[in-house]
């Protein structure tokens, strides 16, 4: 299959062009590197020493043999060069992760507000022009949220894949009808993953795309099979109070003693999924597309549901670090319940990794191993929901000794 | 009450302007020209001869003693001389006109479909970063359409004011739940106002904002009592393929002799309101804002709803102008029922104008006044929803004499 990956140099997007290539698909990555750009202005780097793309992709033609094609395009600026890029190309799928995702970030200034909503409202838009202008019959497969359906919207009614079934008063009684899951975002980056929901109905409806949302959970881990068969293809490891993962910052504070931190109660509930069920999940999807004319199909990409506090509380038993409460930046519910539908991803053959089975080697091979790239004074999270709310002082500001 | 009145030169914007001008707001306009530009484009011009919108100032300054601000801006391009339009205004109130408004031309290429959705998206986004961060507390009026409900989800249920109660299943039993109506856009500019609507709904509930979203019918008439004050102040009227509101497109039509132009069954019903009731509605809106922390106040601003086969048959019964069946250019039910809620501004006082007192009006005063202005060739509608879909040729390449 040739799949266009956009956003492959991203921290979902790396780790799937190289899954894809190894499977034996022709890939070719579009990328215009916003993410290792935003990296420089927030001052932070990957904990993972992350090589340029050409050193990436130079480094799997050794290891693998196989070629990954580049081309360095902002979908949201570029359309010409996108429009050309699918016609020269003329993929079979396109796995569109070139979205900004860091829902802090989203909401740390207006200036990251409104990127956040053009980057990612017009590139999405833009893509579903261009497969419309070009003709290219190309499947869709696009990375969601699980945040567009909120939390403890649902009480303790189990998340469903999309579509919710409910019953809507009229003259004649009650009428069953199948709407999109309402949608309750609780970010401007959760927020574009919504309005993206909309163009992708118009655009199956009116035009016969075919289109895939996964609405994945928090991506924890680093490593896929792929990305360790050489150094200069590892992944991508952020731990910055924007960027980094709720998991994968307590792993990176246990290996530098750093307290782990607790932004409010720990009573959020949140859905997981390791990064190696990532990139299986994502070729699942492009093996089994929607058939033309039918409405987006939604799969839920996640394997756990965790409270905050259960997760910071097992790291602590494995590493001895503690947990410090502080201020919670973001406007969320205190505690929320959580269970997910994922029964498609299982069906179709997924085999979860478990967070007990892929904890210790994250502390030990990526953690423990980069833990001297941690700048201690970006691992709070200070990007505030709404001016004035409380953050807390740098609990660390040096690295100590080992 | 200072208003600040985005779009305030367009169709609606421009008689909004006037009403709430002679009710003694202060008003400032805030435009980009962008509807006139369209239309140098599309090669055609409004039926009625607009003047410059200096021009068009200075005789509301002589005919009524009232100045009214202007400032040439762009919502979606010049964010910053947004906020700084925001601190030197210091409005109480903003009206939001300011969107690419035109069904046919959204679906037109993938230019104009990317420009409705880069226009309408970035400047309400912009709009709502800039009441953010300047902190002004002012109440946002957002012209909304009623095409956001599509036609035919409700079957014969009164389609409600913005928000539907629903019944949801739960472990526990059925629990009603109120949400958004569904979003069923008929075309990208339908969509780009249910995009609003997300973005509304985020910016109410993390931001307090106070804002009101009015789901219009489709606009007809041309004249309020402030316009007819002076040839100069005249709004515009639209009767082109792409811009021409039904309604409107007919009276034109009679006036030339032209057969009134179905494209489609006429089984299709609208919801429909006259110019002056537009105007009224938004000052009943401004008066009557939602308090800060209140989800967005939906209100649809309509005041009948007519088969579009009726209304042309009416027309013809007026006029003896005959029915022409063309080829319909959009995707839409060949039929539906359409029953609105509109209790909202019914219970505020409003007083509608009905088709049976307007119409005649409409025909002597403004259609047959102007007609020598038309190109009958801009009359057929050819903006087609897909490529391919079959469109008519001319019925009329020249005026006849009257």
């Amino acid at each position: 299959m040739r799949v266009l990956v956009l956003g492959g140099d991203g921290f979902c997007g790396w780790p799937t062009s190289l899954y894809l290539s190894d499977q034996g698909h022709d890939i070719t990555i579009a990328d215009n590197l916003s993410r290792r750009k935003i990296d420089i202005d927030l001052e932070v780097q990957s904990l993972t020493p992350i090589r340029p793309i050409q050193d990436r992709l130079a480094a799997w033609r050794q290891v693998s043999g196989r070629h990954i094609g580049f081309v360095n395009v902002d979908l949201a600026t570029e359309y010409d060069r996108l429009t050309d890029l699918l016609l020269d190309i003329r993929p079979d799928a396109i796995v569109h992760f070139a979205e900004q995702r860091a829902a802090p970030y989203s909401m740390r200034t207006d200036t990251t507000k409104r990127y956040t909503v053009d980057n990612n409202v017009r590139g999405t838009h833009n893509l579903l022009t261009a497969l419309v202008t070009t003709g290219i019959d190309a499947s869709l497969v696009h990375l969601g949220t699980m945040g567009v359906y909120g939390y403890g919207w649902s009480g303790s009614a189990p998340i469903p894949e999309g579509y919710l079934t409910v019953k809507v008063p009229t003259p004649e009684g009650e009428l069953e009808r199948e709407i999109l899951h309402p949608a309750n975002p609780g970010s401007v980056y959760h927020l574009t993953k919504t309005l993206d929901q909309l163009l992708f109905s118009f655009y199956a409806a009116n035009d016969r795309l075919r289109i895939t949302d996964l609405h994945q959970g928090i991506v924890w881990g680093t490593q896929t099979d792929q990305t360790v068969r050489d150094e200069r293809l590892i992944n991508r490891f952020d731990y910055d109070g924007d960027y980094g993962t709720v998991l994968n910052r307590f792993l990176m504070q246990a290996a530098i003693g750093h307290p782990l931190t607790m932004h409010g109660t720990g009573g959020q509930t949140r859905a997981f999924i390791h990064i190696r069920d990532t990139v299986r999940c994502i070729e699942i999807a492009l093996n089994n597309p929607p058939q033309a004319g039918s409405k987006v199909l939604v799969r839920n990409q996640t394997t756990e549901t965790h409270r905050l506090l259960d997760l910071a509380k097992m790291i602590g038993d494995m590493t001895g670090s503690e947990i410090a409460y502080l201020p919670n930046p973001r406007r969320e519910a205190d505690e929320n319940e959580l269970i997910v539908r994922n029964d498609q991803f299982l069906a179709l053959g997924l085999e979860p990794t478990t967070l007990s089975q892929g904890l210790l080697e994250e502390i030990t091979e990526v953690a423990a191993k980069y833990r001297s790239r941690v700048d201690p004074r970006k691992i709070i999270a200070r990007s505030v929901w709404r001016a004035g709310m409380e953050t807390a002082a740098d609990l660390m500001t040096e690295l100590p000794d080992k």
